[in-house]
């Protein structure tokens, strides 16, 4: 059994992957660590892992958990990622970051994350987790960026269509809708029920963080630049994306035709399921790793809608996806309930 | 007082024209219909409304009706209004109609409503009842096209930056998401609350019948042919439209000057209220009639959010906008709470 | 026109009773003030104000307050309301407090609330407002300690049968949900988003600190020992309590006979609803200052169904029509939309 | 691989059964039925199980599906059941019938049902399905009759304190609260998203058709009458219920013990968990085959909450845990996610 440490583990996606590793037939929990007041049971913070998972939660110590597992996840925020990142790889460590601070180049990061990306070294041999791109160099990395949330929606809806040269990539327009879980568990009073509950807003318009990130990796598999126009929502449900993409398409496809187009381009990914006759919804993949795209041409519009679990295909599920790869184990081990 | 009569009284925007017309100082209520088993006062059927409106709801009588009112409201579905509308312009009423029948060219409507106009006489009188558009027309107007509630967002959206010329009109892209009263009261598996809850979905995709709408109004104001790219979301919350909507700029501006541009066209409009600083949320409009607004730039793109209540400025409060105007009271009689 | 100051005025209730003095036509808003890091329009903090009410809400200044106003609303937490409510007393000026420091007995207060009640001259001459209860004794106050949320739903909904002596008073049993917004505007992980949505619980059993408020006030109308069993529970709804009581009868009494003890007794309420036939649900009363009560019988037993909106007669809307008692006005002005 | 057919496969319980099936190691679906249109896969109707179950579902042909099946699960409405489970009996099949035909005495069954139990052969044979009753009578089944979703709750939280004596079972009185998917996947107005959102109501006061199936299950294991008091109430969540009982003690017992005596009742039970500390939460079951109690002792009265996921442990998942008994399986086979 791979044995696994949690840092993190006390909030949404920290939970998730508690899950998938209880269940998951060759990786076993053997840490749990968080900013925490004294050592507790997981499930005395999560309830219903009560009977999954016992292990306690503990503050962080480095070289404990070094010593006890074989990979870590870091469920951290930004800027607190690449202070131990460095430690464990160190210490001969598989490490799969859920932070944002192994995803851009330094220079990028900087901007839009206002800190210094610190551990230049590793960051270059950081491999961008989303498997659908190139899970070779997963599969050799010791260290991986896992994709953030909208842009795992945003790029798997786009990678075909603009890999392709079907579309332009000069004026992709997303506008993304994503659950509350997505701002992670905290106390925060735009994040009280009675604030979000009944409301729908627009925020961070064209100056989220998640927006170079999409950038980056479509530039990579089109090199070309790419600048999206992206605006993210807030709406009263708990977990979900739902990405909806406008480009201009640089020839004539009807809707059969790129739906096929699409269908082929994923036909072996075990996580991306493309609809025909009916788009995809939120509810269709809550719960799941999967990623549903459903496509749409109007005149010289393609209109793409895209769905994830923001806390699994977009953090967690994610996460172990790419641990199984790096693992050799069956991709899917742990991913379906 | 001026004696209003409300046909369908039964669905959420009756419901709402009743709220209104019972706090009105200068109209009330003296008749009610639906398609109803058994006369049934409205405060058996809506319950909220006990102490405010005990008027008793019956099947529709055409005469009886025009005999006992002055100007009635149609909150019917479209294709059926156009039966009755004739008959009450006939009986010399003013009418406000709430249905799509009297809102496009004849041509248009057959194409998107898959029906005749058979009123081709009255469509031509009928006069598109967005105040902010023309309200001497409105004024002077026995009867009322009352916009639909996504036009309504989508267009008070859209009319300052168009009709100056500062962003182009062949590429508006409008992404809207609603409450689930914009389908109506009625059972429906898709409308039922496990169905809803926790969900989001894109629908008619670039194909809802609102879209003409919004294109025959722009292209009124602007002399130019306008085929927004349009798609709809239903979100699980009751009541509320957010429209975002993105437009190319045809010329420099910052986001200071444009939402300056947008104060100056709407300053003597009574609900109409531009945010500065902070983009509008529904749960700012939900119950009242107003259509906030707020715009960003972004390079050459202007990124505008429209909200609105879909029932009050989206129809009922829209409606009594429109009596108000129509017959000389203050504007905002019964609509301010 | 009375002039009003609201202390507390950036919480939900301190919201509603600015919509409410707004609307009122005896009363304006003179003075708002709150905790708050710098002068803030109120509609810069609650956008949905904005056109209704512009006053800048400061940081309290008692003398100040005094000098311009009549009357004041204190929305503060309990322990708080008593070091300003002697002050404002002793400037003469009329106050309704909406805290709990003035509805108990001292002993009690002090076990219930861990706490000392230090304002014991005013405690003395405070009147709890329910006006349904003793509108007199309000009319002549100077000092309203207004209702909790819970005892308003609960003591309406009991008080036509414990008065008249039909139900036993050992035993009642009160099993009492409510949204969200009762437990106030804040940052806190249980009220956030995720934990709360598609989420039920039950929580401070037998031990919620409004259950001695209902003890005493049951046990003035009976002259008996009151001391139900009450289980307060979180449901997802923004706003509304319903109280779900049983009571062992002690006479034998049917539904219809019951009801209309009810119906008798609250003849003259204007806020107080008795339905027949169908029991009341909250969304008949939220955003109204209306409680709806429904009882039936079932054999020896009395099971009451009473709802209200947690924020307005549960809160704003009462201390309103405590106001309109105090000062003469009619009791519903402000309360109706 | 036993070979399962699934009998009104459409609703929300088939949905969860196929979920569960389609995870189990030994056994497999050979057939879907409902009432439908045309043939379809399961999986175009619940997107979800798309990958999971592609199993085509069809019009009811009792032979067809006696002949390719081992167990039947139906999950049809009450009176619709017993049409069928002759037939499956007849051709040697085991069936587990999800309705309320074969839970309840005749005489009891046509008073709350309006219905004639008209299979009074097999009413005889049937096991009522709680495991935690008696797991021995399941297992040499035939015909189980699997209980209803409030019973579960209600039974579970009441069977260790009224068993041992610690309760007096004349005065039990049951509150219950319950998600929307109890009221089944179906179009009906009452159920729509924006009557049941927002909002609170009790119903079938009394009357509901769960109260006599909990009274017989009690009394048989108390051998006394038992006759609960018992409101359900409707709250707007999709899954789960959560049952506040109030029980008078016949002795002196604080919570702790009362705490231990639950936990010493369950202490073999897979799906029973006794919280400690803390009451149990509806999201806490969600999606699980738990039931969690957690016990209060208040003066002299017990104050049990109990939490299920209604479609789960309230229907489908306890209809699993009754076929792996039956079948010798391991109980927890496919309800561990």
């Amino acid at each position: 059994m791979l044995k696994i440490g949690i840092v993190g583990a006390t909030g949404y996606t920290g939970e998730e992957l508690v899950k998938i590793i209880a269940r998951h037939s060759k990786a076993s929990i053997t840490s749990l660590s968080a900013i925490i007041d004294k050592p507790t049971k997981i499930s005395d913070i999560f309830p219903s892992l009560t009977g999954k998972c016992d292990v306690v939660c503990k503050e962080l110590d480095v070289d404990e958990v070094s010593k006890s597992c074989d990979l870590i996840f870091l469920a951290l925020p930004h800027r607190v990622s690449m202070k131990y990142v460095p430690q464990f790889l160190k210490n001969g460590k598989k490490v799969i970051d859920l932070s944002a601070d192994y995803r851009l180049s330094a220079g990028i990061y900087e901007k839009w994350y206002d800190a210094q990306q610190t551990d230049s070294n590793n960051l270059k041999e950081a491999v961008y987790g989303l498997p659908e791109i190139d899970r070779d160099k997963i599969n050799k990395a010791q260290l991986i960026a896992n994709p953030g949330c909208y842009p795992t929606s945003i790029i798997l809806g786009c990678l075909p269509i603009v890999k392709q040269g079907i579309a332009k990539v000069d004026t992709i327009i997303v506008d993304s809708k994503t659950g509350v879980t997505g701002a992670g568990r905290k106390a925060a009073l735009p994040l009280s029920f009675p604030e979000v509950n009944e409301n729908l807003k627009a925020y961070k318009v064209n100056t989220h963080q998640h927006k170079p990130e999409v950038n980056q990796e479509l530039a990579k598999v089109t090199k070309k630049v790419v600048d999206i126009v992206f605006t993210p929502h807030l709406v009263p449900i708990n977990r979900g994306i739902l990405s909806t993409i406008y480009l201009k398409l640089k020839k004539d496809i009807d809707t059969k035709e790129l739906a096929s187009v699409y269908r082929k381009f994923y036909r072996t990914e075990p996580f991306v399921r493309v609809s025909s006759d009916r788009l995809p919804e939120v509810r269709d993949v809550v719960n799941t790793n999967y990623c549903d795209i459903g496509v749409t041409v109007s005149g010289s519009m393609a209109i793409i809608v895209s769905c994830i679990d923001n806390l699994i295909k977009g953090a967690a599920g994610q996460a172990a996806q790419n641990m199984n790869i790096m693992c050799n184990f069956d991709e899917k081990e742990g991913l379906i309930t």
